[in-house]
């Protein structure tokens, strides 16, 4: 079989979740990885049985076998990556967010086109059964026109003042924190769900904990190994924020997202208010949307092969009743991204439904406009 | 014994609760109702065994025999009520708001004070005793520093164009509707469990639904009847709306509130976030308090006559696991109400600890705020 | 206004709960208390101002002014209680078990019949209202046959050696601890929702806790002051049970209980399985009823006065989302009773559709059916 | 690398879990199938790149090149598949139940023994990662002493006369139906959690729906394609069953399980009650479990890679928050297992923690004493 051959810059939590599903999809096989830790790269292939290991991302990149670059590094690293990989004629998937702002993003989508890139970006929740049920619900019209949403994201892995991440460091991170990291999540799945564009927010970003503990010899993601030396940093990026927002129907919604909220750990809620029915969906328990009635009894439908909407029922894989996790969301977002490869290699028809690169800059532009508006204390334009 | 005499004007639905509640709580006794729809005020008085019924408020306030007057009339008799009520020398209960805006609200606490005046108002949700259970935590230190917080307020009940309810019209509820029914709950909730005042709030106040069906006869609350005649009109008041909220300390939380909520019905939800723990409340289920951690599990706290914070295990008055209801909520509250209204009548200390009009006036002030900062697009102080 | 007089005999902590619902329903007035403990009687009589208190029940059944008796009693004195109130041409309104037996339980009935008095028992937990909602359903065939149902009654208060309670001496509390105490509850519930008769049992009752130390002052209810001497006795009684059981249809159940079950309250589970549909129903969160579905997705039906099916709608006394609690539960209880006992006074026609002591009667035969069970290790005819 | 080569007999809906799960972890190649239905194992090898494709289960087995073979066929078809797995010196992972009945299972640990076969029987729902913590807590103490346990494991999947399954044919499925099926899951959750074994089983089988429609043409596992001409036939095999069991300890246990419970898919729930401390899970939100305690708020734990207990983190590979699943439960097992086997043939040490023959023999044997049990109506020892 001539699979699909892959390289995978960045070896750190995401990485590894990337080459986990990429080991389940048939005809995909991951040939390259990368990463300036270089310890960290070798032992990850040797442990997935990944033959080349490259020092740098432009050498992975250069790699004439590859045919799709997987972008796991850090944000400040996203452009050059996934600019370099469409140059060199490679398909992308890339983590979020897609750059450090809407002007990086706005050219990666350009080069994109210009190239004929595939591309995708992990916006991997709205791949979990029930959200694509919910999606499909609104757009067969059982919602009625959507009039209201809110809801949140909450994380508690920075609440201590010894937590430290390279999130929280501008020259790393971009101007924006939790706002990017969790509110882009969050941001896409109203836009999935509704069909309906975000263009004006209204946004506070705020910095629940000023000072904090930055150990001297670096960190990964989640803050592993704060055993060492430490120094204190003044914190100026948000860990707080929240938005107003406006869909291009004049529906409005409101957010909250903040990563000091202790025994929250990956805790995104979202609801939907249509002028017949609403929805809402907890990522804390992922198999179950809820179904709001005025005039009768709400509804709670849980994942399933059977019950589910036409073309929502291959993302839930399994007789109903056997839960759908994280890892088969993300699998379900790089199933349709590699059937599209497949097909695009075999020069036959496909459907690029997945969340892409004019996605990624989407929300790029939302949290530029929710900087802004932060700043000035007033809303604006998308 | 020398019972407690009360006169209860507005015999509506919330009227009927007061009533139930009144009869539950010893020493009480309610000698008079008054309401405008005369048929209604005399059914409820037959119903209940109240010996007096007064064509209008200001009759039973007249009575000298009636000590107590609960003002359970709309929005814009509010102020003529508490006000005579309080020129009369009575204590006085009111429903909330306490009035159109927060010059009449500013007006009743000065003329509350210059009298002497015991005044309550039915702020009753935070006497579910979970909630009771949170203030308590927070005042003894569990919580560390309130940082965030954030929840909503949600009904269903003004969904479809065919609902209307005085609510709506300015001329009867003042400037807003929905931030000032439900948000003021949830304000309340909010100063009530962090101990820290709101100072600063940017308002979004939206019309879902910008037309609808009046009937051309008049209305009661929650719609019932709408059976004949309607006119199409006009709704300029708020049945969505949105708040960013500043307390004391600097710290910052988000509210969302609708009426349009499908399936959604007295839908309240309320986290705060300190810099030790979280608690977490849906009244939903009210008898449940979550607490969140970060180092340790996350906690469920049920209400429970043996396990409370000191103070308020007399708010859980049965074993525990016998669910506490909404009316458990208003008895709590009652109870303490008419405790110190006893102990002022036998010249006796008391501790005032239930809201009363400043907490009212507060709430005004707030709902102020927002009016003004939806209209300008920015900030406001409270 | 013409009350009904009532007197009540036990001041314990479900003694104060029916005088608590007994002053909140119009109408209805308690003139006389009774207790063996007689501070207790005393202090209880004078905080909700009861006028008479008698030294034993004998006197209190004996007063003419009294038309209705409360037996808040323990078990082993039901028996002596209820038959005198009927004797004495009073109606009755028991707690449960009727009696210490079925022979006791039977001769109940017949006494009643034989002088035409109404009787209600306490099995207050089918009063909530989306219990009757569940039981409408059936009734009215969305059920379609019952075939099968399971859960549970979990409570913790014995969990300890050092708890105690006079429920597990026999000399008291009869052949029976747990089964009788909540096992009770439960089969009502279930022949409430099915509308069928439980006709055979096989049971097995445990001593979990075979030692206890009995305080040798005496004991309340739900244990509390347990300052004092103690002395450790052998406990012989059940704090588990289990039951196999078999309705009329040949539909076949369920049932666990236990009160060493550490973090469960009033934890009662109930899952009704029918040909067409399921209702699952848990008094942690007694507001909300299950509605499990095959080919469509599930519904949550929260009790609501407007949604609720024909017949039911009284018990839902709020607007939707008002959460009732268990005084709720009790009060519709009573108030069913109440409307009955003034009817028949006033001659007119009324509808008996409250549990009476037919009721206690069938559920002291399931008891007993599965004392014998348990011995014998077989299957046992109610 | 030297990959663990496997064959794989089965290719219907467990088969192809079984293989995608294969496919995540490293070191392991799945290089044959076999079906006697060849069609369908020829497009699934086409599906996943599986090179050889087998007629039968004993041509496989017959492979010199296979190390491990996966048992994923009917129940009837696996002692031959096991045994002569064994027997040509293979490892074996088989699907539950282990064979027809408890001879078998017999004779195949014997055989396992004799030569020195790795085996694993696929017990998945132990391989949460919370249900892990539950077992880890309960060995370090936090239990106490095991004192009785209760649940459910419930299905619709057979609710209508119109499903048919070869589950409900004894030719195939042996002695009993659910109680094997859906028994045998939960017997083991209860013997892993407390450790302890089961010693005596008193059971009730049922037929809730004694006449079914059969496809004339075969049907697969959940019944999917019932569109052909069926027939009228009997049922015989239980699809309700109720279990009381007892523990070496003397803790008592009551089980229900039922494939006819509308709305319920794959609902298994455990309570687990200790002298100190509760556990209860359910396998809907699988990632949480409820820890009950008397003496404080009850807890919470949601999977967590940093809080579990030692010796469980890995099971929780991914940070806290990112919900795991079905898939993952299954990952979990097969890798334990594969850790094992790799070791065995490097002739390193290893640990078989994971669920074996002697637990699958162990299952058949409770599976054959309830079937004894519901014929006598007595309790029967294991």
């Amino acid at each position: 079989m001539n699979t699909i051959k892959v390289g995978l810059i960045g070896t750190g939590y995401i990485g590894v979740v990337h080459l986990e599903i990429l080991r389940r999809l048939g005809g995909v096989e991951v040939v390259a990885l990368a990463d300036p830790n270089g310890d960290l790269a070798r032992r990850t292939a040797e442990r997935f049985g990944v033959p080349k290991v490259y020092a740098d991302a432009a050498s992975l990149i250069a790699d004439p076998e590859i045919e799709v670059v997987h972008d796991c590094a850090p944000n400040n690293a996203h452009f050059d990556i996934n600019a370099g990989a469409i140059r060199a004629g490679k398909e992308v998937l890339s983590e979020k967010p897609l750059a450090l702002d809407s002007g990086e993003s706005g050219a990666l989508v350009e080069l994109a086109e210009k190239h004929g890139a595939l591309t995708a970006i992990d916006f991997c929740y709205r791949y979990y059964p029930v959200v694509q049920e919910a999606a499909a619900r609104a757009r067969r019209g059982d919602l009625g026109v959507v009039r209201a949403f809110a809801g949140h994201f909450l994380q508690d892995w920075l609440l201590f003042e010894t937590d430290y991440s390279w999130r929280l460091d501008p020259a790393v991170a971009g101007r924006a924190n939790v706002v990017a990291d969790l509110g882009s999540h969050w941001c896409d799945l109203v836009q999935f769900v509704t069909g309906q564009k975000i263009v004006e927010v209204m946004a506070e970003l705020h910095t629940c904990v000023p000072k904090r503990f930055k150990p001297t010899g670096g960190v990964l993601s989640f803050g592993a190994g704060r055993a060492g030396e430490t120094e204190e940093v003044d914190i100026t990026l948000d860990d707080y924020a929240a938005l107003f927002l406006k869909l291009e129907n004049g529906a409005r919604g409101n957010f909250t997202t903040c990563q000091a909220a202790a025994g929250r750990k990956v805790d995104i809620e979202i609801q939907i208010f249509g002028s017949k029915e609403s929805y809402a969906w907890s990522h804390v328990h992922p198999n179950a949307l809820w179904i709001g009635h005025r005039e009768k009894a709400n509804e709670v439908f849980y994942e399933s092969s059977s019950l589910q909407a036409e073309g929502t029922r291959r993302y839930a894989a399994l007789p109903t009743g056997h839960p759908m996790g994280y890892h088969d969301a993300v699998y379900n977002l790089f199933r349709d991204f590699y059937e599209a490869v497949a097909a695009k290699r075999d020069g036959k028809p496909y459907r690029a439904n997945f969340p892409d690169f004019r996605t990624g800059h989407e929300m790029m532009r939302i949290v530029d406009a929710a900087v802004a508006s932060d700043r000035s204390g007033r809303w604006v334009n998308v």
